[in-house]
């Protein structure tokens, strides 16, 4: 952060635009117009190729991480975007959901700072909100939380939360939700049980949100780990309190989307 | 909550949908679809005209409320779209920002299912996550933020945040946001201080995020209140934690939007 405050940094201007949870109209029009007149957008690895079509003909490259293998380091994916901003291209940086939840996008913005790159910052859809809304699952109601809490279940030194997440998690009687959990789900469980929260707790995992292979297992802190294991996909949002219930009651009547029709939805284990 | 789990409510279907944070070109293009094809659109105060121009020509009945003064009840907003919508009329219910994120979009849902009306929710930018971003604050930052809280400051019995969200949030060391807290700053400045945060914590107000007459006051849980009196508009979003520092280092470097061109940003209490 050596970077002078309100240092004039004109052209060039890199977009660092959130792709939302995959389906392609839920990006925002600001997004797809930017996408329809990219030249070249680096993109996560994931970024739904319905997604991507929009860029059509823009050159699409794959950076980022997927599964923890690392397709290009931080650096190399900052010299390419100088490289292709200097070059007069215009660049689209594509993070699947909001660019600023868990996506680097303040990091990315910062490094182009000090290359001499301007950025502007197109919100996303996130995952977080959207993922449980999607299955039914509101993340505020009234008599059930007033707040929610989102931290991420991939820690780079070991399995589950960070520890004191863990503890504020536990304590916290609102909905918490948990990104990049799904392969860490006995232990994230296991975590906010030990911190307070009751067994019973309702919790739910999604996995492709609002699109045809979408999966949602519903259970409680208990029951869920063994009810989702080889059911839900990754990327996974893990959902966990009283709001999961809302799902039961308006699930009939919530009209699958368009995106959502023929999904399969896992309900064998709802409350 | 008596709805049967998984009775089939067919048509008609009424569109829940997320307006954003104002910006037309921040509605998903699934929002924008649904809205140029709607015949009327029951629409919250905080829904801007330029959001509204893209459901022309369809009728605009504006419901809930402002500043506490109700101008449809609950009830009476159930009564009209369930109305409409047995006359076969297309109906958009279209809430500021996220419909299930203090939107009670899941309460509407239940009792239209109650009533035989199916809903499909629209998810919107928030701005819980899109005003900090769009003022160059990104909610997770690596090093400064592992996760956010994000609660509300409107409180039906009294000035400020529920106590319990107000001992979370004071014992949290991550990023807090607080939404429709903007006439009640200093209590819950106050409330953050008293329950453990530093009042050193840089904290920052946002009001018209994206838009023309955008306001950012930053400062910290001391000094923010009275910097952003009489500066700062409703409804606001405040923002509390050390990624309220990383605006300065990006913010010469982030090019405004379209939408943020000529925006008036208050930057005298900068950090």
């Amino acid at each position: 952060m050596t970077l002078p405050a309100g240092s004039a940094v004109t052209s060039p201007v890199v977009h660092l635009v959130g792709a939302g949870p995959g389906a392609a109209d839920l990006l925002t029009v600001r997004a797809a117009r930017i996408l329809a007149d990219a030249d070249v957008v680096f993109h996560d690895q994931l970024v739904t190729d319905e997604v991507l079509a929009i860029a059509h003909p823009a050159q699409l490259v794959p950076v980022g991480r997927r599964c923890g293998t690392v397709v290009a380091t931080h650096e190399a994916v900052i010299d390419r975007i100088v490289e292709a901003a200097a070059a007069g291209r215009r660049v689209v940086r594509l993070k699947g959901g909001d660019p600023v939840v868990f996506g680097r996008g303040g990091e990315e913005a910062l490094d182009l700072a000090r290359r001499g790159i301007a950025t502007e910052l197109v919100p996303g859809i996130s995952s977080c909100i959207a993922a449980p809304e999607l299955a039914g699952i509101p993340l505020t109601h009234r008599g059930l939380s007033t707040g929610f809490l989102v931290v991420t279940g991939h820690r780079s030194d070991g399995p589950g939360l960070e520890a004191r997440d863990a503890a504020i998690a536990g304590a916290f009687d609102g909905t918490v939700v948990v990104l990049m959990g799904g392969t860490r789900l006995r232990e994230i469980c296991r975590q906010l049980r030990h911190h307070g929260r009751a067994t019973g707790t309702p919790a739910a995992v999604i996995s492709d949100a609002g699109r045809p292979g979408q999966r949602v297992v519903v259970g409680d802190l208990g029951s869920l780990p063994a009810l989702a294991a080889a059911r839900i996909g990754t990327p996974a949002v893990l959902v966990v309190g009283d709001v999961v219930a809302v799902r039961e009651a308006v699930r009939g009547a919530l009209r699958e989307s368009a995106q959502g029709r023929g999904r399969r939805t896992s309900t064998a284990a709802c409350l």
